[in-house]
């Protein structure tokens, strides 16, 4: 490395603190050489890249009279690895020179091709956690909307549909993979478990988009959503560990259930606790962002402890919206957290968009046209095991039934960590695992079209109620 | 790594679309194990350490009628590398062993220790882009707020500010130095090089917070110091070639001359081009974040030309911000950007504060010893040759001359750069490199409060004024 080399490189972020840091990084450990203002190019392009996307998806979807999220998902694909190559993600088989936007940045801000898989890492990771970060502002902003005591009324009509959603689609995936396609019993129970859970994301950005969040419908499928969510990490850790030992690891799953129910109850319980200390925090505070940083304070913090607790930071974060929709505030934390959600959530759907590979769709390659035949089952009972779920409602005469079956249906990234899984354990064949990310796909952009037909009259009438 | 690992790992994030990524890396290239999810902890913490650092700094210093960000400095620091240790970033001299956060994750988590140092590298990564993502964010708001016209009309004062401001501390430092220290000439004129450039993020922010942004010394301070800013890159690059060849690379410094007059020229003069442009998008929107996504694409693309034209991302956010300032839906879009500003902009100078090692300042410390001497001449310098800037300001009677050469005072991360790639090119002795950073922190810290008593009768009035 010239010295010319590093001022020129330098000189494009002099003004920058971390240059101190970063530049030592690159002299000490030359093979590291990671520069922040590349990195900083190259996050600002894919944002754009993204925006784009997001907003030209979501307004052509808007037009078409279908959710905006459908056309983030897609617009996604378009810039993804299926298509413009524009957004693509470092793993093994993608690298570096298969990134549009890496190629430009070697064009035009002198990255050398040396240092291009590092800077590509990095910036892989950088937007991988801000798509977090944007479904985790997703889950707030849904937890600030919903009402907790609308959605403990509804809890064990929730929880029914839940556990109907999770169990007819795993003994039917199961029973019908070992039965009419002779699969072995491993890995027909680890397609029959990646029939189980419902994407919380995708569900509830579609209702939320049609305003349906606070109907009965919205609110028995957010619920069951949210147990069912809990419900597939403990189906997860059960057939893992039967793949693994072919024995149940019973204390991991008493330690998930365990920690699950404390986590939900104490946000709970505790909830009117964490509020008066937020009244309190935002009463003492006189600069600016006094009510917005606590809020999002709360919001990461219990984001970390679903981690912690092996759980999730979407659940934390929805945890954490319930509660503070308690408070008086709410109204005015609403505006606030509406424009940060506006710029973080559509990096999330464009991502999910991005990482899907139309390529498993392709009946060309040999492995796919296997898996279609499995994909088109796999399908079929992942569409009718959730929509039998509506039936299982009980005491709630006039309830949309097939609104709730529908709004269950989309598996979005659940379905592929079991594919994965699996695909790595040497539990699935090629075949059942493009099986299983057929069904991904199909469910997942199936589902808000179809939910955007089956709530069309009320649509209005809600709005205006919703909106008092 | 057993499968049990895998899963373990895996059933703290099974619900995310990155999952497939991650497993499929960590299985393919098995010493590279960032999971992350535990990467989204460590930021979630970061964040949450960041936030409660940047509230308890700014409302303390805010209580005692100091600047906030004056606080969120200071609480930066308590939270950085001199103190606490919560928030560090990965260098050649800093490991992950060294983080507290990494510590905890650790113990929480189930984070190996061989996925440590790796996880830490794209933790620290994450959280500078963020940093770097709050600058860009304050230039872009700051740019919102200002006027171009009233910019325009003090931008010859601006001018002659800036290059006073430029030429007496650098000919002062580099002549003291040769002549007073006996410092060969080479690292004379990069210490005095470093003496010279503004920091625009701090400047800006206090006066924005004294409500001073639009008043005649606010505006003259903020347009001396982007000027400041491209003569800075423009001194850097000279100096830089002076040390390597000791001849001056014209073509170069040609090249970002022409570069940056054209960018902001460009800027200014296709402006209305590109406000039409974009009050036609946000006309055409119907879906959410109609406003304030068009905004951010045009802030994030006009940062990324910055960068690409070897000058800066924040160069890029404030033009843009100027150039949006004169739409009609500018209150709109500040009430929009307000808490977006808000959630980012701390983390910038947290961040900055978590950097700065005052370990330099410890007389205990030999090589610092034999700094402080120069570096008490240094400051001197330092101070003097930027309050001298403002007695150069012309047919501008009645003005707060004080005010403005304070405003001018503070190095920020400038200075630092300087002193790393001298240090880096051997040009800098051990004692020198420790006297350029004191200098750096005490002008940083000391012109925020230099500036609330400067600017104290006004400030009520001026609100008043700039809320009309």
């Amino acid at each position: 490395m010239t010295y010319l080399d590093l001022i020129t490189g330098v000189r494009t972020w002099e003004f920058s603190p971390f240059t101190l840091f970063a530049t030592k990084l690159a002299i000490e450990v030359p093979q590291v050489q990671v520069e922040s203002s590349i990195v900083l190019a190259g996050v600002l392009l894919s944002l754009v890249a993204i925006y784009f996307a997001s907003k030209i998806g979501g307004e052509l979807s808007n037009a078409l009279g279908l959710p905006a999220v459908l056309g983030e998902l897609v617009g996604g694909v378009v810039v993804g690895v299926s298509a413009l190559h524009l957004l693509v993600f470092a793993n093994g088989d993608v690298t570096s020179s298969d990134s549009l936007i890496m190629t430009f940045l070697q064009a035009t801000t002198g990255l050398s091709a040396e240092a291009a898989p590092a800077t590509f890492d990095a910036l892989s990771e950088v937007i991988t956690i801000l798509s977090e970060l944007g479904v985790i502002i997703l889950l707030f902003e849904i937890g600030l909307e919903s009402n907790l005591k609308e959605l403990l009324k509804v809890g064990s009509q929730a929880a029914i549909v839940a556990c109907v959603g999770v169990v007819v689609p795993f003994v039917a995936g199961t029973a019908g993979l070992m039965m009419i396609f002779n699969v072995p019993a491993i890995p027909a129970v680890f397609a029959g478990a990646a029939l189980t859970a419902t994407s919380i994301g995708i569900t509830s950005k579609v209702l939320s988009e049609l305003s349906q969040l606070t109907s009965r419908e919205g609110q028995i499928i957010l619920g069951a959503a949210v147990i069912d969510d809990v419900l597939g990490i403990i189906v997860l850790a059960v057939v893992a560990s039967l793949a693994k030992t072919g024995e149940i690891d019973v204390t991991n799953v008493v330690y998930l259930i365990v920690g699950a129910a404390a986590f939900l109850l104490g946000s709970i319980l505790l909830g009117k606790f964490f509020n008066s200390g937020f009244l309190w925090a935002t009463g003492v505070l006189k600069t600016r962002g006094g009510l917005v940083i606590p809020a999002f304070i709360f919001a990461f913090l219990m984001s970390y402890v679903g981690i912690a607790l092996h759980l999730e930071a979407i659940l934390g974060a929805f945890a954490a919206g319930l509660v503070l929709d308690e408070t008086d505030r709410r109204k005015e934390l609403e505006e606030l957290v509406k424009p940060v959600a506006d710029l973080f959530v559509p990096i999330f759907f464009v991502v999910v968009g991005a990482r899907t590979d139309l390529n498993v769709l392709n009946p060309a390659i040999p492995a796919n046209r296997d898996g279609l035949i499995i994909a088109a089952f796999l399908i079929a009972v992942a569409i009718i095991g959730k929509l039998v779920t509506g039936w299982a409602v009980f005491g709630q005469p006039g309830i949309n039934r097939l609104a709730i079956g529908i709004g269950m249906i989309p598996r979005g990234e659940v379905g592929l960590v079991f594919a994965s899984i699996g695909t790595a354990s040497g539990a699935l064949s090629p075949a059942l695992n493009a099986a299983i990310i057929m069904m991904v796909i199909l469910t997942t952009f199936l589902a808000p079209p179809l939910l955007r037909f089956v709530f069309p009259q009320d649509a209005a009438l809600t709005e205006t109620v919703t909106s008092e």
